[in-house]
């Protein structure tokens, strides 16, 4: 269960079943230190495949590399305003020659198979992505 | 924008576009201090309903309560796992008699008009609602 309260003026906290709190505030809002509630779904994007690419690739024995998602997503004008476009970037960084085939391999498996976010939220947004080594 | 950088382990903190820092973690991780991506969806999901039926029901000249939003949520057994089923409980304090159709109003509006994320997460899951006093 995920139980969130009201601070007064836009601000809200959630607190999830294993006792993690979220702030949610408007953006631009003076002192707020939340993100707004939509661009959880973006962040919870970026972490969903970001923890699936890890661990895939650590299966396949691949470990020593850094990782950054972006993401850009564009919104609709209407209400209920909704993402219907997002691109996610992710940037690799290996010392050595990159592995790229294992690479595309771990994304592909994370954007078609495992990851739950981008499942639910591709019903809503086209969701691209391409892969960058820097 | 959001950006996401993986920290190690399964840690990623993401930056959103004006600069607040969400961390991420798998449930249960030692130490860990961010939710895990997926209850996002539901976190975001509680915050942008709330904001929405606080923004109507001020419109309304409704003002002086309290309100807390729990969730409940089901997931799929298979891979991608997703929520297919959502419950939210509006639960209001009124110190005088509440105005339940207001309130009632504002809360449809929410779900059915202005709340993005409740829109994409509905293309996924089954969400429903109750409203609640206490």
């Amino acid at each position: 269960m995920v139980t969130t309260r009201w601070k007064g003026n836009m601000s809200f906290v959630a607190e999830t079943a294993d006792g993690k709190i979220v702030p949610m505030d408007v953006p631009g809002t003076e002192g707020a230190t939340g993100a707004s509630p939509k661009i959880l779904l973006i962040v919870g994007l970026t972490g969903c495949t970001g923890m699936d690419t890890v661990s895939i690739l650590e299966k396949m024995k691949v470990t020593n590399f850094g990782l950054r998602i972006e993401a850009d997503y564009h919104a609709t004008d209407e209400h209920p305003k909704i993402y219907d476009r997002i691109h996610l970037r992710y940037f690799f960084h290996f010392e050595e020659e990159p592995p790229k085939d294992k690479v595309n391999k771990a994304v592909e498996l994370s954007q078609t198979k495992y990851c739950g976010v981008s499942a639910m939220l591709r019903k809503a947004a086209e969701i691209t992505y391409e892969i960058l080594y820097e």
